[in-house]
Protein backbone atom coordinates (compact mmCIF):
# COMPACT_ATOMS: atom_id res chain seq x y z
CA UNK A 1 0.00 0.00 0.00
CA UNK A 2 2.57 2.71 1.08
CA UNK A 3 4.56 1.46 -2.43
CA UNK A 4 1.56 2.30 -4.37
CA UNK A 5 0.13 5.29 -2.62
CA UNK A 6 3.93 6.83 -3.30
CA UNK A 7 4.05 5.77 -6.89
CA UNK A 8 0.99 7.59 -7.32
CA UNK A 9 2.56 10.67 -5.04
CA UNK A 10 5.67 10.73 -7.04
CA UNK A 11 3.49 11.40 -10.51
CA UNK A 12 1.62 14.10 -8.54
CA UNK A 13 -1.47 12.60 -8.44
CA UNK A 14 -3.91 12.92 -5.04
CA UNK A 15 -4.77 10.41 -3.61
CA UNK A 16 -8.39 9.88 -1.44
CA UNK A 17 -8.48 7.46 1.37
CA UNK A 18 -12.06 6.42 2.41
CA UNK A 19 -11.61 3.93 5.74
CA UNK A 20 -14.31 1.78 6.45
CA UNK A 21 -15.15 -1.63 8.39
CA UNK A 22 -17.01 -2.80 5.89
CA UNK A 23 -20.70 -3.80 5.08
CA UNK A 24 -20.56 -0.83 2.89
CA UNK A 25 -24.15 0.91 2.23
CA UNK A 26 -25.00 3.81 0.59
CA UNK A 27 -23.39 6.41 3.83
CA UNK A 28 -20.21 4.52 2.55
CA UNK A 29 -20.94 4.74 -1.36
CA UNK A 30 -21.71 9.01 -0.61
CA UNK A 31 -18.20 9.19 0.88
CA UNK A 32 -16.26 7.31 -2.14
CA UNK A 33 -18.14 9.58 -4.70
CA UNK A 34 -16.90 12.64 -3.09
CA UNK A 35 -13.31 11.02 -2.39
CA UNK A 36 -13.82 10.07 -6.64
CA UNK A 37 -15.05 13.49 -7.35
CA UNK A 38 -11.65 15.16 -5.01
CA UNK A 39 -8.69 12.62 -5.96
CA UNK A 40 -6.88 10.98 -8.87
CA UNK A 41 -6.76 8.26 -7.03
CA UNK A 42 -8.78 6.92 -4.57
CA UNK A 43 -8.07 3.98 -1.85
CA UNK A 44 -11.20 2.14 0.50
CA UNK A 45 -9.88 0.39 3.57
CA UNK A 46 -12.11 -2.64 4.59
CA UNK A 47 -10.87 -3.44 8.36
CA UNK A 48 -13.27 -4.72 11.28
CA UNK A 49 -10.81 -2.72 13.76
CA UNK A 50 -9.96 -5.02 17.08
CA UNK A 51 -8.85 -1.93 19.35
CA UNK A 52 -12.27 -0.09 19.16
CA UNK A 53 -14.49 -2.64 20.47
CA UNK A 54 -15.03 -2.87 24.18
CA UNK A 55 -15.50 -6.32 25.88
CA UNK A 56 -18.87 -7.67 25.60
CA UNK A 57 -19.45 -5.51 22.14
CA UNK A 58 -20.42 -6.95 18.81
CA UNK A 59 -16.66 -7.02 17.27
CA UNK A 60 -17.83 -10.89 16.58
CA UNK A 61 -20.97 -10.50 14.85
CA UNK A 62 -20.28 -7.42 13.25
CA UNK A 63 -21.36 -7.96 10.03
CA UNK A 64 -18.84 -8.94 7.57
CA UNK A 65 -19.40 -9.49 3.19
CA UNK A 66 -16.37 -9.36 1.39
CA UNK A 67 -17.52 -10.56 -1.46
CA UNK A 68 -20.32 -7.78 -1.55
CA UNK A 69 -17.82 -5.40 -0.80
CA UNK A 70 -15.97 -5.89 -3.66
CA UNK A 71 -18.44 -6.18 -5.76
CA UNK A 72 -19.57 -2.91 -4.64
CA UNK A 73 -16.00 -1.56 -4.69
CA UNK A 74 -15.10 -2.82 -8.50
CA UNK A 75 -18.43 -1.18 -9.71
CA UNK A 76 -17.60 2.32 -8.06
CA UNK A 77 -14.54 2.51 -9.73
CA UNK A 78 -11.77 2.61 -7.24
CA UNK A 79 -8.45 2.12 -7.69
CA UNK A 80 -7.29 0.12 -4.59
CA UNK A 81 -8.86 -1.62 -1.64
CA UNK A 82 -6.36 -1.69 1.91
CA UNK A 83 -7.97 -4.77 3.73
CA UNK A 84 -4.79 -5.97 5.96
CA UNK A 85 -5.00 -8.68 8.39
CA UNK A 86 -6.02 -8.40 12.42
CA UNK A 87 -2.31 -9.84 12.65
CA UNK A 88 -0.78 -7.40 10.40
CA UNK A 89 -2.31 -4.70 12.26
CA UNK A 90 -1.77 -5.48 15.77
CA UNK A 91 1.46 -7.91 15.77
CA UNK A 92 2.79 -9.52 19.07
CA UNK A 93 4.07 -6.75 21.46
CA UNK A 94 2.20 -4.17 19.69
CA UNK A 95 1.75 -1.77 22.28
CA UNK A 96 1.10 1.72 20.79
CA UNK A 97 -2.21 3.89 21.58
CA UNK A 98 -3.19 7.35 20.47
CA UNK A 99 -5.43 9.09 22.93
CA UNK A 100 -7.28 11.86 22.42
CA UNK A 101 -8.27 13.47 25.65
CA UNK A 102 -10.95 16.01 25.92
CA UNK A 103 -12.82 16.00 23.03
CA UNK A 104 -12.99 12.11 23.51
CA UNK A 105 -14.59 12.02 26.67
CA UNK A 106 -18.23 11.68 27.46
CA UNK A 107 -20.93 10.48 25.51
CA UNK A 108 -19.34 7.67 23.22
CA UNK A 109 -16.44 7.73 25.31
CA UNK A 110 -18.18 7.40 28.65
CA UNK A 111 -20.67 4.63 27.06
CA UNK A 112 -17.73 2.85 25.01
CA UNK A 113 -14.28 3.44 27.23
CA UNK A 114 -11.57 1.87 24.97
CA UNK A 115 -13.67 3.19 21.49
CA UNK A 116 -11.86 6.40 20.14
CA UNK A 117 -8.25 4.99 21.41
CA UNK A 118 -9.07 2.06 19.60
CA UNK A 119 -10.14 4.44 16.87
CA UNK A 120 -7.83 7.35 17.27
CA UNK A 121 -4.55 4.57 16.92
CA UNK A 122 -6.22 3.01 13.64
CA UNK A 123 -6.75 6.19 11.49
CA UNK A 124 -3.22 6.89 12.50
CA UNK A 125 -1.90 4.12 10.70
CA UNK A 126 -4.14 3.82 8.10
CA UNK A 127 -3.01 7.46 7.03
CA UNK A 128 0.19 6.23 7.87
CA UNK A 129 0.16 3.11 4.89
CA UNK A 130 -2.06 5.12 2.73
CA UNK A 131 -0.55 8.80 3.03
CA UNK A 132 -3.75 10.21 1.25
CA UNK A 133 -4.05 13.82 0.64
CA UNK A 134 -7.74 13.38 1.80
CA UNK A 135 -9.44 10.96 4.20
CA UNK A 136 -13.65 11.33 3.84
CA UNK A 137 -15.59 10.57 6.76
CA UNK A 138 -19.26 10.89 7.70
CA UNK A 139 -21.20 12.86 9.57
CA UNK A 140 -22.84 10.33 11.15
CA UNK A 141 -20.15 9.59 13.90
CA UNK A 142 -19.62 12.63 14.72
CA UNK A 143 -17.68 12.57 18.17
CA UNK A 144 -15.70 10.06 15.68
CA UNK A 145 -14.72 13.35 13.36
CA UNK A 146 -13.91 15.50 16.25
CA UNK A 147 -11.26 13.38 17.47
CA UNK A 148 -9.87 12.45 14.06
CA UNK A 149 -9.93 16.26 13.39
CA UNK A 150 -8.51 16.91 16.50
CA UNK A 151 -5.96 14.21 16.41
CA UNK A 152 -5.03 15.15 12.82
CA UNK A 153 -4.70 19.12 14.09
CA UNK A 154 -2.51 17.79 16.94
CA UNK A 155 -0.12 15.59 15.34
CA UNK A 156 0.44 17.23 12.92
CA UNK A 157 -0.73 14.58 10.35
CA UNK A 158 -0.25 16.23 6.56
CA UNK A 159 -4.32 15.08 5.25
CA UNK A 160 -7.21 16.79 4.67
CA UNK A 161 -9.94 15.34 6.90
CA UNK A 162 -13.22 15.78 4.75
CA UNK A 163 -16.64 14.93 6.11
CA UNK A 164 -19.95 14.14 3.96
CA UNK A 165 -23.35 14.51 5.46
CA UNK A 166 -25.35 11.01 6.81
CA UNK A 167 -27.41 9.77 4.27
CA UNK A 168 -31.03 8.28 5.45
CA UNK A 169 -33.58 6.08 4.58
CA UNK A 170 -36.83 8.07 3.18
CA UNK A 171 -38.09 8.08 6.70
CA UNK A 172 -35.05 9.78 8.34
CA UNK A 173 -32.85 6.47 9.66
CA UNK A 174 -29.23 7.06 9.61
CA UNK A 175 -27.63 4.41 7.44
CA UNK A 176 -25.48 2.31 9.55
CA UNK A 177 -23.90 -1.12 9.41
CA UNK A 178 -25.90 -1.89 12.30
CA UNK A 179 -29.40 -1.29 11.07
CA UNK A 180 -29.27 -4.54 10.13
CA UNK A 181 -29.44 -6.19 13.67
CA UNK A 182 -32.73 -4.53 13.60
CA UNK A 183 -36.25 -6.85 13.40
CA UNK A 184 -39.40 -5.41 11.82
CA UNK A 185 -40.57 -4.22 15.31
CA UNK A 186 -37.18 -2.56 15.49
CA UNK A 187 -36.84 -0.95 12.27
CA UNK A 188 -39.98 0.85 12.91
CA UNK A 189 -39.28 2.07 16.41
CA UNK A 190 -35.55 2.91 15.18
CA UNK A 191 -36.92 6.08 13.57
CA UNK A 192 -37.61 8.08 16.80
CA UNK A 193 -34.21 9.18 16.38
CA UNK A 194 -34.60 11.08 13.29
CA UNK A 195 -37.59 12.10 14.04
CA UNK A 196 -36.47 13.14 17.56
CA UNK A 197 -33.52 15.56 15.90
CA UNK A 198 -36.46 16.94 13.46
CA UNK A 199 -38.53 17.70 16.03
CA UNK A 200 -35.78 19.79 18.01
CA UNK A 201 -34.38 21.46 14.38
CA UNK A 202 -38.12 22.45 13.99
CA UNK A 203 -38.22 23.73 17.50
CA UNK A 204 -34.98 25.50 17.15
CA UNK A 205 -36.10 27.21 14.14
CA UNK A 206 -38.75 28.63 15.93
CA UNK A 207 -36.78 30.36 18.40
CA UNK A 208 -36.08 27.67 20.62
CA UNK A 209 -32.83 28.30 22.48
CA UNK A 210 -32.94 26.59 25.54
CA UNK A 211 -31.05 23.31 26.25
CA UNK A 212 -32.88 21.69 28.65
CA UNK A 213 -36.36 22.52 26.40
CA UNK A 214 -34.41 21.16 23.12
CA UNK A 215 -32.86 18.38 25.22
CA UNK A 216 -36.82 17.52 26.63
CA UNK A 217 -38.13 17.93 23.00
CA UNK A 218 -35.55 14.72 22.36
CA UNK A 219 -36.22 13.16 24.95
CA UNK A 220 -40.25 13.13 24.67
CA UNK A 221 -40.02 11.99 21.85
CA UNK A 222 -37.32 8.98 22.20
CA UNK A 223 -39.31 7.92 25.25
CA UNK A 224 -42.72 7.92 23.53
CA UNK A 225 -41.39 5.19 21.51
CA UNK A 226 -41.63 1.73 23.66
CA UNK A 227 -38.74 -0.33 22.14
CA UNK A 228 -36.55 2.43 22.68
CA UNK A 229 -33.92 3.18 25.63
CA UNK A 230 -32.04 6.15 25.76
CA UNK A 231 -28.54 6.52 26.66
CA UNK A 232 -27.82 10.07 26.09
CA UNK A 233 -29.41 13.16 24.39
CA UNK A 234 -27.50 16.08 24.70
CA UNK A 235 -26.51 18.96 22.82
CA UNK A 236 -22.67 19.55 21.99
CA UNK A 237 -20.41 21.87 20.52
CA UNK A 238 -19.19 20.41 17.38
CA UNK A 239 -15.32 20.55 17.80
CA UNK A 240 -15.39 20.09 21.55
CA UNK A 241 -18.07 17.97 22.11
CA UNK A 242 -18.58 19.63 25.08
CA UNK A 243 -22.03 21.50 26.10
CA UNK A 244 -22.92 24.79 25.08
CA UNK A 245 -23.61 23.95 21.57
CA UNK A 246 -26.19 23.17 18.65
CA UNK A 247 -25.25 19.51 17.86
CA UNK A 248 -27.85 17.26 19.03
CA UNK A 249 -26.20 14.17 19.94
CA UNK A 250 -28.18 11.20 20.58
CA UNK A 251 -27.59 7.08 21.52
CA UNK A 252 -30.27 4.77 22.08
CA UNK A 253 -30.61 1.23 22.21
CA UNK A 254 -33.52 -0.42 20.14
CA UNK A 255 -33.63 -3.98 21.45
CA UNK A 256 -30.14 -5.02 21.90
CA UNK A 257 -28.84 -2.71 18.99
CA UNK A 258 -27.22 0.58 19.76
CA UNK A 259 -27.77 3.23 17.67
CA UNK A 260 -26.35 6.78 17.68
CA UNK A 261 -27.53 9.85 15.25
CA UNK A 262 -26.93 13.58 15.91
CA UNK A 263 -28.15 16.87 13.88
CA UNK A 264 -26.55 20.32 14.27
CA UNK A 265 -29.79 21.96 15.31
CA UNK A 266 -28.95 25.35 14.02
CA UNK A 267 -29.44 23.61 10.04
CA UNK A 268 -32.55 22.45 9.10
CA UNK A 269 -33.48 19.07 9.51
CA UNK A 270 -32.80 17.00 5.43
CA UNK A 271 -36.27 16.31 4.12
CA UNK B 1 8.58 22.69 7.01
CA UNK B 2 6.01 20.04 4.78
CA UNK B 3 7.02 21.96 1.69
CA UNK B 4 10.14 21.78 1.66
CA UNK B 5 10.24 18.02 2.51
CA UNK B 6 7.85 17.72 -0.53
CA UNK B 7 9.95 19.59 -2.72
CA UNK B 8 12.55 17.17 -2.19
CA UNK B 9 10.81 14.31 -2.13
CA UNK B 10 9.35 15.19 -5.35
CA UNK B 11 12.71 14.82 -6.91
CA UNK B 12 13.64 12.05 -5.39
CA UNK B 13 16.09 13.49 -3.19
CA UNK B 14 16.36 11.35 0.09
CA UNK B 15 15.60 13.38 3.91
CA UNK B 16 17.10 12.88 6.90
CA UNK B 17 16.69 14.04 10.47
CA UNK B 18 17.69 14.57 13.44
CA UNK B 19 15.67 15.63 16.22
CA UNK B 20 17.56 17.40 19.47
CA UNK B 21 16.76 19.82 22.11
CA UNK B 22 19.40 22.26 21.04
CA UNK B 23 22.23 22.60 23.72
CA UNK B 24 24.61 20.92 20.33
CA UNK B 25 27.35 18.43 21.40
CA UNK B 26 29.48 15.89 19.83
CA UNK B 27 26.99 13.49 20.19
CA UNK B 28 24.32 15.44 18.21
CA UNK B 29 27.17 15.96 15.38
CA UNK B 30 27.41 12.56 15.24
CA UNK B 31 24.05 12.11 14.52
CA UNK B 32 24.09 14.51 11.83
CA UNK B 33 27.44 13.30 9.98
CA UNK B 34 25.48 9.68 9.62
CA UNK B 35 22.65 11.56 8.55
CA UNK B 36 24.57 13.58 5.84
CA UNK B 37 26.39 9.85 5.12
CA UNK B 38 22.57 8.68 3.81
CA UNK B 39 20.74 10.93 2.73
CA UNK B 40 20.50 13.85 -0.07
CA UNK B 41 18.97 16.43 1.86
CA UNK B 42 19.48 16.42 5.97
CA UNK B 43 16.99 18.49 8.46
CA UNK B 44 17.82 19.22 12.16
CA UNK B 45 14.86 20.03 14.21
CA UNK B 46 15.61 21.91 17.73
CA UNK B 47 12.85 21.78 20.26
CA UNK B 48 12.93 21.45 24.00
CA UNK B 49 10.08 19.67 24.53
CA UNK B 50 7.83 20.92 27.36
CA UNK B 51 5.67 17.59 27.61
CA UNK B 52 8.19 15.57 28.23
CA UNK B 53 9.04 17.46 31.40
CA UNK B 54 7.42 16.77 34.59
CA UNK B 55 6.83 19.06 36.97
CA UNK B 56 10.15 20.00 39.13
CA UNK B 57 12.17 18.61 36.07
CA UNK B 58 14.79 21.02 34.76
CA UNK B 59 12.54 22.12 31.59
CA UNK B 60 13.08 26.02 32.59
CA UNK B 61 17.23 25.71 33.16
CA UNK B 62 17.19 23.03 30.26
CA UNK B 63 20.37 24.75 28.21
CA UNK B 64 19.79 26.56 25.67
CA UNK B 65 22.29 28.48 23.39
CA UNK B 66 20.73 28.65 19.62
CA UNK B 67 23.47 31.20 17.94
CA UNK B 68 26.07 28.50 18.53
CA UNK B 69 23.44 25.76 17.68
CA UNK B 70 23.18 27.55 14.60
CA UNK B 71 26.86 28.44 14.31
CA UNK B 72 27.43 24.61 14.62
CA UNK B 73 24.81 23.97 12.07
CA UNK B 74 26.06 26.23 9.23
CA UNK B 75 29.48 24.50 9.81
CA UNK B 76 27.62 21.18 9.55
CA UNK B 77 26.23 22.09 6.09
CA UNK B 78 22.90 20.50 6.85
CA UNK B 79 20.24 21.75 4.64
CA UNK B 80 17.50 23.07 6.94
CA UNK B 81 16.56 23.57 11.01
CA UNK B 82 13.64 22.89 11.97
CA UNK B 83 12.77 25.09 15.21
CA UNK B 84 9.14 25.18 15.83
CA UNK B 85 7.76 27.28 19.07
CA UNK B 86 5.94 25.88 21.73
CA UNK B 87 2.62 28.19 20.90
CA UNK B 88 2.90 25.89 16.96
CA UNK B 89 3.58 23.20 18.84
CA UNK B 90 0.79 22.67 21.32
CA UNK B 91 -1.33 25.37 20.11
CA UNK B 92 -4.95 25.83 22.81
CA UNK B 93 -6.73 22.55 22.94
CA UNK B 94 -4.29 20.65 21.79
CA UNK B 95 -5.28 17.20 23.84
CA UNK B 96 -3.51 14.07 21.89
CA UNK B 97 -1.30 11.94 23.46
CA UNK B 98 1.00 8.91 21.64
CA UNK B 99 1.11 6.60 24.16
CA UNK B 100 3.57 3.59 24.22
CA UNK B 101 2.60 0.79 26.46
CA UNK B 102 5.03 -1.69 27.98
CA UNK B 103 8.71 -0.48 26.62
CA UNK B 104 7.90 3.01 27.91
CA UNK B 105 7.29 1.49 31.83
CA UNK B 106 9.84 0.83 34.23
CA UNK B 107 13.09 2.81 34.24
CA UNK B 108 12.99 6.38 32.83
CA UNK B 109 9.11 5.75 32.21
CA UNK B 110 8.97 5.14 36.31
CA UNK B 111 11.34 7.95 37.16
CA UNK B 112 9.92 10.36 34.93
CA UNK B 113 6.02 9.33 34.17
CA UNK B 114 4.98 11.63 31.84
CA UNK B 115 8.21 11.53 29.98
CA UNK B 116 7.86 9.08 27.02
CA UNK B 117 4.29 10.26 26.18
CA UNK B 118 6.21 13.44 25.57
CA UNK B 119 8.33 12.38 23.57
CA UNK B 120 6.72 9.25 21.42
CA UNK B 121 4.23 12.61 20.57
CA UNK B 122 6.65 15.19 19.71
CA UNK B 123 8.76 12.35 17.58
CA UNK B 124 5.26 11.59 16.04
CA UNK B 125 4.94 15.29 15.07
CA UNK B 126 8.20 15.67 14.25
CA UNK B 127 8.32 12.91 11.83
CA UNK B 128 4.68 14.17 10.17
CA UNK B 129 6.32 17.69 9.57
CA UNK B 130 9.57 16.43 7.94
CA UNK B 131 8.46 13.29 6.30
CA UNK B 132 11.96 11.71 6.77
CA UNK B 133 13.21 8.95 5.00
CA UNK B 134 15.38 8.48 8.30
CA UNK B 135 15.52 9.62 11.63
CA UNK B 136 18.30 9.55 13.92
CA UNK B 137 18.87 8.89 17.58
CA UNK B 138 21.44 8.42 19.97
CA UNK B 139 22.23 5.34 22.09
CA UNK B 140 22.82 7.05 24.88
CA UNK B 141 18.88 7.74 25.57
CA UNK B 142 18.33 3.48 24.52
CA UNK B 143 15.12 3.15 26.57
CA UNK B 144 13.83 6.07 24.29
CA UNK B 145 15.18 4.57 21.62
CA UNK B 146 13.11 1.46 22.01
CA UNK B 147 10.38 3.37 22.42
CA UNK B 148 10.71 5.31 19.13
CA UNK B 149 10.94 2.05 17.47
CA UNK B 150 8.06 0.68 19.09
CA UNK B 151 5.92 3.74 18.06
CA UNK B 152 7.33 3.25 14.22
CA UNK B 153 6.60 -0.22 14.40
CA UNK B 154 3.19 0.20 16.12
CA UNK B 155 1.88 3.04 13.76
CA UNK B 156 3.38 1.75 10.61
CA UNK B 157 4.75 4.95 10.15
CA UNK B 158 7.13 5.28 6.86
CA UNK B 159 10.68 5.88 8.39
CA UNK B 160 13.89 3.73 9.15
CA UNK B 161 14.80 4.89 12.49
CA UNK B 162 18.65 4.72 12.57
CA UNK B 163 21.14 4.47 16.37
CA UNK B 164 23.98 5.73 16.74
CA UNK B 165 26.40 4.87 19.13
CA UNK B 166 26.93 6.80 21.89
CA UNK B 167 29.71 9.50 21.98
CA UNK B 168 32.19 9.68 24.95
CA UNK B 169 34.53 11.83 26.80
CA UNK B 170 38.54 10.68 26.76
CA UNK B 171 37.33 9.57 30.65
CA UNK B 172 34.02 7.73 29.46
CA UNK B 173 31.92 10.07 30.14
CA UNK B 174 28.43 9.88 28.23
CA UNK B 175 28.17 13.31 26.54
CA UNK B 176 24.82 14.62 27.56
CA UNK B 177 23.51 18.58 27.25
CA UNK B 178 23.11 17.97 31.15
CA UNK B 179 26.83 17.12 31.95
CA UNK B 180 26.76 21.53 31.77
CA UNK B 181 24.88 21.23 34.85
CA UNK B 182 28.26 19.44 36.69
CA UNK B 183 31.00 21.60 38.57
CA UNK B 184 34.25 19.96 38.54
CA UNK B 185 33.89 17.57 41.62
CA UNK B 186 30.95 16.29 39.94
CA UNK B 187 32.32 16.29 36.67
CA UNK B 188 35.19 13.60 38.62
CA UNK B 189 32.20 11.43 39.89
CA UNK B 190 30.44 11.14 36.82
CA UNK B 191 32.85 9.27 35.36
CA UNK B 192 31.46 6.61 37.63
CA UNK B 193 28.39 5.61 35.30
CA UNK B 194 30.99 4.57 32.39
CA UNK B 195 33.63 2.81 34.89
CA UNK B 196 30.50 0.92 36.14
CA UNK B 197 29.41 -0.25 33.09
CA UNK B 198 33.19 -1.12 31.16
CA UNK B 199 33.72 -3.15 34.84
CA UNK B 200 30.53 -4.91 34.39
CA UNK B 201 31.06 -5.45 30.77
CA UNK B 202 34.76 -6.77 31.60
CA UNK B 203 32.70 -9.13 33.75
CA UNK B 204 30.36 -10.14 31.44
CA UNK B 205 33.35 -10.30 28.63
CA UNK B 206 35.11 -13.33 31.54
CA UNK B 207 31.82 -15.49 31.63
CA UNK B 208 30.04 -13.69 34.44
CA UNK B 209 25.99 -14.12 33.34
CA UNK B 210 24.34 -13.76 37.15
CA UNK B 211 22.21 -10.60 36.56
CA UNK B 212 22.48 -10.68 40.26
CA UNK B 213 25.95 -10.38 40.08
CA UNK B 214 26.27 -7.84 37.22
CA UNK B 215 24.00 -6.03 39.11
CA UNK B 216 25.89 -6.43 41.94
CA UNK B 217 28.99 -4.92 40.14
CA UNK B 218 27.45 -2.19 38.65
CA UNK B 219 26.18 -0.49 42.06
CA UNK B 220 29.38 -1.37 43.55
CA UNK B 221 31.12 0.87 41.61
CA UNK B 222 28.61 3.30 41.62
CA UNK B 223 27.92 3.52 45.68
CA UNK B 224 31.93 3.94 45.95
CA UNK B 225 31.17 7.36 44.56
CA UNK B 226 30.71 9.75 47.82
CA UNK B 227 28.56 12.27 45.46
CA UNK B 228 26.70 9.52 43.61
CA UNK B 229 23.20 8.14 44.78
CA UNK B 230 21.77 5.34 42.46
CA UNK B 231 18.48 5.72 40.96
CA UNK B 232 18.46 2.16 39.55
CA UNK B 233 21.23 -0.14 37.87
CA UNK B 234 19.38 -3.10 36.12
CA UNK B 235 20.25 -5.46 33.38
CA UNK B 236 16.74 -5.33 30.38
CA UNK B 237 16.48 -6.54 26.93
CA UNK B 238 17.53 -3.83 24.71
CA UNK B 239 13.76 -3.90 22.54
CA UNK B 240 11.11 -4.64 25.53
CA UNK B 241 13.13 -3.44 28.16
CA UNK B 242 12.41 -5.77 30.66
CA UNK B 243 14.40 -8.68 32.37
CA UNK B 244 16.12 -10.62 30.90
CA UNK B 245 18.74 -8.86 28.78
CA UNK B 246 22.68 -8.05 28.78
CA UNK B 247 21.77 -4.41 28.23
CA UNK B 248 22.89 -2.39 31.91
CA UNK B 249 21.15 0.96 32.02
CA UNK B 250 21.79 3.28 34.75
CA UNK B 251 19.88 6.24 36.34
CA UNK B 252 22.57 8.33 38.61
CA UNK B 253 22.04 11.49 40.53
CA UNK B 254 25.33 13.42 40.96
CA UNK B 255 24.51 16.21 43.27
CA UNK B 256 21.42 17.67 41.70
CA UNK B 257 21.97 16.46 38.01
CA UNK B 258 19.98 13.20 37.40
CA UNK B 259 22.59 11.15 34.33
CA UNK B 260 21.81 7.92 32.70
CA UNK B 261 23.75 5.79 30.74
CA UNK B 262 23.69 2.16 29.27
CA UNK B 263 25.70 -0.46 27.50
CA UNK B 264 24.78 -3.93 26.03
CA UNK B 265 27.24 -6.32 27.87
CA UNK B 266 27.66 -8.74 25.33
CA UNK B 267 29.79 -6.16 23.45
CA UNK B 268 33.21 -4.85 24.30
CA UNK B 269 33.32 -1.50 26.61
CA UNK B 270 34.56 1.03 23.97
CA UNK B 271 38.36 2.20 24.99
Amino acid sequence: MVAASRNWRGERLSVGLVPTMGALHAGHLSLIEEACRENAKVVVSIFVNPIQFGPGEDFERYPRDLERDHDVLRKAGIDAVYQPSVEAMYPPGASTRVHVAAVSEGLEGTARPVHFDGVATVVAKLLSAVEPDRAYFGQKDAQQVAVVKRMVRDLDLPVEIRVCPTVREADGLALSSRNAYLNQDERRAAVSLSSALRLAAEAYAKGERRPDRLRQILRARLEAEPLARVEYAELVDVQTFSPPGTLAVLAVRIGATRLIDNHDLSKPFPT
